[in-house]
């Protein structure tokens, strides 16, 4: 029998983070992985016709400082996402060009779109990145669902819709699935709307050239042997002295302290002796992968480019499978491509049908969007269903249903006798994205480190320094995205206000005549 | 490697149903359960000071034919509960007694509540019981919680209080953690509120005397050696002709047919080849089971017998760990004895504490509701913490939240392949009970057969006469509960009608006046 310091679960970025610490600090780490291969949700696939692609985890922006740091330092280089030309979104059959919000003839939609994106982070102000679940609000907030937030301070259907799309976008699960306190965190520990949506100056500003399972691949080859691959853990055994370790391949490990670093859902896949405490087996059971499909359509030629726009779309159009594109174009102009996203609903739907009816409905979107028949012609199509991969159960990340974060939040990261937590839904800073992976994988190392007396306690959580080639700039609001009022404030200030009854039933009108 | 006709996973009430049935048919089966005994979320407790006492599922009342015909055949008999006196309603510190519902002085909380629970009923008859996802509302039900239930209806904070427990106390869960469509549904499935929740001619009515265990222990000595203990099934195997199981000790089994009958987040503890299909795959990380402890308090006489009441307590107090009770001394009068329930919220809260502070609190209530200091000195005790119980996750039952009925709910019982499901999951009729149990047991078993070819399709779900012995009655309903209006439309017979906006008004005060 095996016996280490430290082993790990996982060999995602978090894991492989975890134990490029600890082997760095000089203990004897394992690393356990259930695939074949390592990266988790990040995933390069090769092939004629786009030479490489990102079926994962992929961006990499400023103040992901950890995760910029790490690459460097493996010598994996990024480029920044094409951002030219203007920005499309499709509606109601028709495309409109905007950049950088979509705006409309009517001024109470456009009113009505300022203000709700105002207060996500007017909202999220108030919540503790590291404590959600101190948040002043927490029980109410938690107690809603995102569907009520928008019902609550939209006047206009379009606000509304377009609300429910930025859920699903950002999550891969619906406004009415999503807690309100969990849903306004997430935005906030990115740093807010503005930082965790933009590609220029946001958390989709770069890619990694080459790909980003690299960053695993190149842990994996400094830790060489280190790495067991096709091992998934079904038991863990905690004693006195340590904790063993079995795999479905009868394999067992024994080592003084674990670090557990997989998707919180596919704990359930593991048996505990002693058994998990119960808020634990509780939470595992609440907090389910969000669904999404990742889709690659490649061209002949970057058409978009040519007619004036950046390739990013926005898709409001129940018919079409994808939700949001970008231009996914090599950095040297090879391999024209858009990539497109499928979550939430749509993708359980979605991706019920043949591919080939797939690829026709997303190509024809894609021609409704940029008006050109080019669209229908893609010369290759990769397209990946992280449902159907096991040991992620789905992507991006887990999403709390209402009431699970007040519950079961301080849960999430606190260890279990020997065995200590990471996995990017660990993170207090990009939670979700590749960067909180990075910054779970490292506190969970030291936590180790501290429990085996090698560093104080208040080392185990440590500031990271900012990026020189990547830093982080403010954004530029305009004086009407800072001060435009709700469409409620407005005809308050239109001096209505002391007709209260009269503005009741007028308020009432309008928001039911379906702006 | 032993082969069989059908294997059946879980040996709870559903799988041995499900196997009893295969069994008498001819066919060789094999039931593999994960625990050392059979049972599932029905156990039966025995020791000194309270002879024996069931800590799962419990009780049988008119139209659960199946277990009724299944529990007689069996030979295990059936006593009425303790229904004699007042039932007791302690909120706000006081405790109140009443029967059937409580009721107020405050004529608009007595109209508020009648008014809600007749809704449950009419919004439920709008929903199959066999495909809620069918319903003509099920989008709009399905994106709502029952907390969004309660704010549209109700008009009194009382109701809404009231609500929110009758969640609680239904389905282990908070109004706000699950979907108003799936509630309704559930209530319906059940026959409606007056079925559901009734002691007499309800799903309380009666218990089985010497334990519900006794079923499932009964079923498993008419199967003898071909129920398998310590038997967790870890992976599943389907080829052309069968299908392979293999268990966490090492052994392996094959059959023609699967039957899989362990609950539903569970499955996420198997690993399948080929993998499950999408749908149930995000599926099975949505359905949490509930949270709950139950908790018997023995005393040395059942003084509440004497002061008129009946020991149903409904509980709203904070402090309180338990929700709601019954009287469950033994029908000869043995032990006397009060039963509590300990859902949701309240179960992972007061589960932390240490035994003896959670039995203190627990009898402070009881003593506060009787009004009698007896209650503070019980002979025995005994609790049941389900969500310590690996292979039951929680119980009752699992419960959805917003969004999950409609996309994934007819995923539920659909086969994959080889394997069918049951599980009381899976019923369409006391679905969550243990009638739904054998349903679900029954119908999965007859759909082997007609894989096999030995029966028709028409035969597989079948319709079940009625207990002779334990029939269903019609619920008597005054005129007052049928007809009382909302406190809305009461104020409109009041003929303010007309004043539209006024009414607007003053029904907005009204409702923030937190009646």
């Amino acid at each position: 029998m095996t016996t280490c310091d430290v082993i790990v679960v996982g060999a995602g970025i978090s894991g492989l983070s975890a134990a490029k610490l600890l082997h760095e600090k000089g203990l004897d780490v394992l690393v356990l992985e259930a695939r074949d291969r390592v990266g988790g949700r990040t995933c390069t696939a090769y092939g004629e016709g786009f030479g490489y692609c990102d079926v994962g985890g992929s961006y990499v922006g400023p103040t992901q400082n950890r995760l910029l740091r790490l690459s460097k330092e493996l010598g994996i280089e990024t480029y920044k996402m094409y951002d030219k030309g203007q920005y499309t979104f499709l509606t109601g059959g028709r495309p409109t060009q905007y950049k950088p919000l979509p705006t409309s003839w009517n001024p109470f939609k456009t009113m009505d779109l300022l203000h709700m994106l105002r207060l996500i982070d007017e909202y999220g102000s108030k919540i503790p990145a590291d404590a959600p679940w101190d948040c002043p609000h927490a029980a109410e907030w938690d107690s809603m669902t995102m569907k009520e937030f928008w019902e609550k301070h939209c006047w206009t259907k379009a606000a509304h819709t377009f609300g429910d799309l930025i859920v699903e976008s950002f999550v891969t699960a619906k406004s009415h699935q999503v807690s309100m306190l969990w849903f306004l965190w997430y935005i906030k520990q990115c740093g807010g709307f503005d930082r965790c949506c933009s590609t220029v100056n946001g958390g989709q500003e770069r890619k990694f050239l080459g790909g980003s399972q690299q960053i695993s691949l190149r842990m994996q080859e400094l830790l060489g042997d280190r790495v067991k691959l096709n091992s998934p853990v079904v038991r863990v055994e905690q004693g006195q002295d340590g904790v063993t370790l079995y795999t479905g391949t009868q394999d067992s490990f024994q080592a003084r302290y674990v670090v557990f670093s997989i998707p919180v859902p596919l704990q359930l896949k593991v048996t505990f002796d002693p058994p998990l405490p119960t808020p634990r087996y509780q939470l595992i059971q609440r907090v389910p992968m969000g669904s999404v499909l990742k889709i690659m359509v490649y061209y002949e030629r970057p058409f978009w480019r040519e007619k004036g726009y950046s390739g990013l779309i926005i898709i409001e159009e129940e018919d079409a499978p994808v939700c949001f594109t970008y231009d996914d174009t090599k950095p040297d102009g090879s391999y024209p491509c858009i990539i497109g996203f499928c979550p939430a609903d749509k993708a359980i739907h979605f991706s019920q049908l043949p591919e080939e009816e797939r690829k026709m409905l997303i190509c024809k979107s894609y021609a409704k969007a940029f008006g050109t028949e080019e669209a229908l012609k893609p010369t290759a199509y990769v397209e990946k269903n992280w449902m159907q991969e096991e040991y992620s159960g789905g992507c991006y990340t887990t999403y709390f249903p209402p009431g699970v974060l007040t519950n079961f939040g301080k849960v999430l990261r606190e260890p279990f006798g020997r065995i200590y937590f990471a996995g990017t839904e660990t993170a207090t800073q990009w939670s979700g994205y590749m960067e909180g992976a990075v910054q779970a994988g490292e506190r969970a190392a030291r936590e180790t480190l501290h429990a085996m007396g090698r560093i104080p306690a208040d080392q185990i959580w440590q500031e990271e320094p900012e990026s020189k080639e990547c830093p982080a700039l403010p954004f530029e609001s305009t004086f009407w995205q800072r001060n435009s009022p709700s469409v409620g404030g407005f005809l308050k200030l239109l001096g209505l206000t002391p007709v209260l009854a009269a503005a009741g039933v007028g308020a009432f009108v309008f928001k039911k005549s379906n702006l």
